[in-house]
């Protein structure tokens, strides 16, 4: 098993998630690099021992290094950073990303890419509402999902040690779907959930609304607060699959109001008797 | 302080919140009565310890004991239940209730009741995605909301009583909302969140969904497990706030998907970025 080999890591931007993941892998005694063009999370990831080296450019000495890079930066700023910078890389290593969406990069960097190095996309889906290094927490990982990514281009090596990675990180779970059916579902379970939230918060303008707020709002409403360039990059990498599942929602809520507005008993409870059933299902498979 | 007395409490329906009601109040030292349908509710409180003394229909003996009355029933069962065991009530007692909607009850419950006695309404905003005496537990009043909901027919002393009852309760704040405002938040808090809840469990069949949900998707459909009975009903007592806020939000979530087909990148900025100032503000209130 590779991972038992302690080779060096690079991690390209050092937000919350390169942060998290440079914590869990440096715990596991991986020698890790990281790269962020912000010089204060380089200083602060080596101060607290979150990294071992670390530089605010792309510098070769650092690159050159490493055995297995992960980006963790802006999805649309990977494939040129690759371009940039792949002349550094030693030959045969596997490069990961952390990237929400798939389709609209994968593919992209693929071709791009050097013929001995190999990219294998993952998705840890993990979040929290905060940002940068410093609030960098890999016990987030742990009730998580970790989805690796491949294309037809990927070698069965590289999916099992995908895996392994998801794993060593200390996933609850670790899961392969195609770059298509990932952004299918990430379009519903995330994306239209963020836009939910949103407009949650915005659709009403009652000063008051928070003295008054019961668990239920509380809960739909946590991921709205939301780092708007991020997120929205991710809705236009993903526009058709996230467009669908906001059509499909919207028809359902509507016709959920005409089936209260005509008073439809029976439509509305086998409504609510689907969702307790599948909810109760999530319950089972994940808490 | 007359909670100080410690008086004898008759609590009419005896499931999840009336069963926390009681355990609460049995802890202060208070007298608990209580009166459910199911003979078996009443064997189990009896047993647990969370009730004094029972009885599975309106017996005389029990009620006409109580020196203050909370009903604890589904809302179109209240005013009924009054009409027909009001006569067994002592004079001079103080009622109130744990209803989800406001104007569709108050106004005909204290315009049948007898003029001696004193109903004030009161919404405790707490619950959870299970049922029954069983399962009550008064520690989910900690973090909740208390709305004591007044007419122009209630004292002010029985307003300060039903404040009073939310304190000793637990309820971590207390307020004082009109039945009409009252409709109109939970119409959008609670109502409108629910409905939400649902339609994502019943838009997408895709039965691999709970493989892959992440945190968000778990946190927005918590709900979806949910009473039929109980909510078609209060949705229905709450039409016209509900109504309201789900076009809002409709309305809101359309403009939104527009806003992402045509790719305006700064409307759906300004979006998030108000969403998330509203959201922090929640939780400098709240959490």
């Amino acid at each position: 098993m590779e991972w038992i080999n302690k080779s060096k890591i690079l991690i390209v931007g050092l937000g919350l998630m390169g942060g998290s993941y440079a914590k869990a892998l440096k715990r596991m005694g991986y020698h890790i690099l990281a790269i962020d063009a912000k010089e204060e999370s380089i200083s602060y990831a080596l101060e607290h021992g979150i990294i071992d080296e670390g530089a605010a450019f792309p510098e070769e000495a650092l690159i050159s290094q490493a055995d297995t890079i992960i980006f963790a930066l802006y999805p649309t700023l990977i494939c040129d950073w690759i371009k940039e910078n792949q002349k550094f890389f030693k030959s045969g290593i596997r490069i990961t990303d952390v990237t929400g969406i798939k389709t609209a990069i994968v593919y992209d960097i693929q071709s791009v890419l050097r013929e001995d190095v190999e990219f294998i996309a993952a998705h840890p889906m993990a979040g929290r509402e905060v940002y940068g290094v410093e609030n960098a927490d890999d016990r987030m990982f742990r009730n998580a999902n970790y989805i690796v990514v491949p294309t037809e281009k990927n070698t069965e090596e590289a999916i099992r040690w995908c895996e392994g990675l998801g794993r060593i990180l200390g996933f609850w779970k670790v899961a392969v779907l195609s770059p298509e059916e990932h952004d299918e579902m990430i379009g519903y379970l995330s994306q239209l959930t963020h836009c939910i939230a949103v407009c949650l918060m915005t659709s009403n303008d009652n000063p008051h609304l928070s003295e008054y707020t019961g668990d239920s709002f509380r809960d739909l409403t946590r991921i709205a607060r939301i780092n708007e360039n991020m997120w929205t990059e991710l809705f236009f990498m993903n526009k058709e699959a996230l467009l669908k599942s906001m059509d499909g929602f919207i028809d359902e809520l509507c016709e959920l109001r005409d089936e209260i507005r005509r008073e439809d008993a029976e439509a509305i409870k086998e409504k609510m008797r689907l969702s307790t059933k599948r909810r109760a299902l999530f319950d089972k498979n994940n808490s």
